[in-house]
């Protein structure tokens, strides 16, 4: 095991720096445009609004700033309690999962002390629940396929139709079908939707986009409940998916050891 | 194993009810006061620049928005980029890492393609890395217990002191000293020094806080090299961390089981 380090640090270094110049290569155009556009609507906004100088602008947006920074929506009138009991219940769901989106983020000591001593319980016992969650499934499906094979099905059959169907039920209810329901309530592109799914279930959670927080939006009433158990199933999904993975090799490393075995024995 | 699904069930939605509620104690009332702080301030800035409607403001604060929206600094006159191959390295590490900060994002259609595909190889290629990485880590030690045993150093003492390094390079080198090095470096206090290393090796990442990305501070030139890294390490520890607790557990079954089959024969 140990000869492998050497081999999948050169990888890591090598996937991460092409990995950037790919990003640079499609990112930065847009970066320096939005930044001088930026730096222009600032300039047309000191012409346009004679009383306002340089200084104060700039005192403007550092009040914008603070209170980006302490959570309060900058634009509109609308403000969003994101510490009401229920978004509480949302954003401890991020610490325990460690998505993390940032969107809510604790700004008292109190609340940061709070949220160490919480993660360093609730992320190890998000991590056994959403185990015990994914092998529940698991359990099913091999229920399921005693069932079949009871009933005269043939075990390969069986075996083929069981994973055809955890790998279907993955890639419509985890992939293709939610994009569908944010671009309905949330408005946004269908490749919005799989970019978020995508950076929600492997728990990178950037925070860019988050569903359920619009202050603009009505929300059907258990939109964020079924939001948020479609994130628990999604990581069961993905721990099912792993576990079953090293399953698979493990049987195929077992295997291979039996054939050797009886090659040399012949 | 099945059985203990509806009690983990119990404990989960017990846990977020209760952490919830604490966090809106906590968290709740500093929104509150933000909030009416900003729309005073807001009414403050009109009544100062009389030629500012409140219209006027609203433009303003969209253009603010959408600027922020882009990953443009939208205080002072500094603009870092943070699209440049360093930075752009720095950005991969947090998808691969699934630490997913957000400050930076993709925000091209582009990049947010390349992101999942570069999320979908990299997040189990970097798993597999860190785990590497720590049994690494894991072969010194034992290495070490054995040249000590061969030293006629008995094997009690040998793993207690193995233990207590363990733990004590982890408790100092992840958790006590790096807050003095933001302190100096970030302005930060020590508080949320500790704050900012624990959301990060969790790889929860809020991005409220993250090092090396204030464009007002001269950083010394490796300084993000050695973050960067220490993350790594942060995390390779805690994966030798689990795997040796699991390890531990496992041994300590082994035992009992044992004692049980014992006892029976008797
Ligand atoms: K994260
Ligand atoms: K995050």
């Amino acid at each position: 095991m140990a000869d492998k380090g050497p081999f999948l640090t050169s990888c890591i270094i090598f996937y991460l720096s092409i990995g950037a110049a790919i990003f640079q290569i499609l990112e930065e155009p847009n970066w320096m445009n939005a930044k001088d556009q930026y730096i222009l609507e600032k300039e047309i906004v000191l012409k346009k609004y004679t009383c306002l100088t340089k200084e104060g602008l700039d005192d403007i947006l550092k009040i914008v700033s603070e209170a980006a920074g302490q959570g309060v929506t900058i634009t509109g009138d609308k403000h969003r309690n994101s510490w009401d009991w229920g978004n509480s219940v949302i954003f401890a769901a991020t610490i325990v999962t460690t998505i993390g989106y940032g969107n809510v983020a604790p700004k008292t000591i109190g609340g940061r002390v709070f949220c160490i001593l919480y993660g360093l319980c609730g992320i190890p016992l998000c991590l056994v629940w959403i185990s015990e969650l994914g092998s529940f499934f698991g359990d099913r499906a091999k229920r399921l396929s005693q069932v079949l094979i009871r009933k005269g099905v043939s075990v390969k059959k069986v075996q083929l139709t069981c994973t055809a169907l955890f790998l279907l039920w993955g890639l419509f209810l985890h992939l293709l079908i939610p994009p569908f329901v944010f671009m309905s309530l949330e408005g946004w592109s269908y490749l919005e939707g799989i970019y978020f799914s995508f950076i929600t279930l492997t728990t990178v959670g950037f925070g860019d986009y988050v569903a359920g927080v619009n202050p603009n939006i009505e929300y059907p009433r258990l939109y964020r409940v079924f939001a948020e158990l479609w994130i628990y199933m999604g990581l069961a999904w993905l721990s099912l998916f792993f576990s079953w993975n090293v399953h698979m090799v493990v049987a195929a490393h077992k295997v291979l050891k039996k054939r050797r075995h009886r090659h040399r024995h012949d």
